[in-house]
């Protein structure tokens, strides 16, 4: 084992330390994240930051740097109030990467990428028409963070697309039956393989592994 | 594909919306959190949002519900101003899971559970002894959400702790080499496979893999 300090960090190469701190966090979720800007023109992006907030109401979270190229998906959820969440597969994983190139702002990431666009009578943001779970999420608050100016936007899950089969009987979603991926660091992404699921735990009893197939 | 809407999720038992809800944000870290309060007594409990926040100052950020069993985590956050984050591998999951068990306030989950605590001279949180990659964590800032009351605690990393042979020449932890896991909705645990590292992206030009090993 090494042992890396503060001082370590502060003196790492800019590329080499944005490598290491993106890793340090454990294994992410990958989705797409679609809006639309007043005018009508659609954008989508890559966010590893997705997390759960709460159940009732239901709730997500996601960090958004402001100077970042991810400044269009925070202007267009703040000026719309809607945005998209789409998991991300193996067969789309190239055309979601490329999602992350500084495209012109006049240029729809869906065109560059040859993702399409799939809506929902609900509200005007794109849902990703490859991704096998599309959410719409209605925009609610967004804290700054005093120290870097990174915002933590909140939003509710108003409308979940799935497919049928993927949905277990105690209402867990199989995800590795849709084929969502997680990523680590900024680059990697890797597929899942399910190793266990425990029931609730209680103090002085012993685990009980869950055994529940779709 | 079916169409759950808020009115579906409104309606559905309590435990099963849990379920559901907690699956839909993807993939997620799995780390434990140590801390001890005022008066010496140490906690370790599982956290599976654990989010990048920035590289320069290394900040992450986690998500801490007021009125959960994590209540200990928090309140040991703020009153000490530290606490560790704990890489969990398949050897120590059934211990990790079970640190999620209510236990009486006196009573240590690394006690309860046969972890160890390890201790570095920069503060008093304990790190778990078992875990491959443990971060002593300095707390910054937390914000209360409006909508729910949830905290989404700040806090930038001042040391880590890993093995010399995770560390790639770019900077990026083999999290698979140290066997870190990833886990979905409340109880499923995965392990990964790398399936692609890309560069970063540029319009116009093609996707490039990058090939690096340890």
């Amino acid at each position: 084992m090494i042992v890396i300090t503060k001082n370590d960090i502060d003196a790492m190469d800019q590329r080499y330390r944005v490598n290491f701190i993106n890793s340090l966090s454990g294994f992410k979720s990958v989705n797409l994240v679609g809006t639309v800007d007043a005018e009508g023109h659609s954008n989508v992006a890559p966010f590893s930051s997705v997390v759960h907030l709460g159940a009732d109401p239901a709730l997500v979270g996601m960090v958004s740097r402001p100077d970042s190229v991810l400044r269009g998906s925070l202007k267009n959820i703040i000026e719309t109030g809607w945005y998209s969440l789409n998991h991300v597969t193996e067969q789309m994983l190239e055309q979601a990467h490329q999602c992350s190139a500084r495209y012109a702002e006049n240029e729809s990431e869906f065109t560059a990428t040859g993702l399409s666009e799939s809506y929902s009578p609900l509200c005007p943001a794109p849902m990703v028409a490859q991704s096998p779970l599309s959410m719409l999420i209605e925009y609610k608050e967004h804290h700054r963070l005093a120290i870097n100016n990174t915002v933590f936007i909140v939003g509710q899950i108003r409308e979940v697309h799935l497919p049928q089969e993927s949905l277990l009987d105690s209402g867990l979603v199989d995800l590795e039956a849709i084929g969502s991926l997680a990523c680590s660091g900024l680059d990697s992404y890797h597929g899942t393989q399910r190793l266990a699921r425990y029931a609730y735990a209680k103090p002085d009893k012993p685990l009980q592994e869950i055994d529940e197939h779709s």
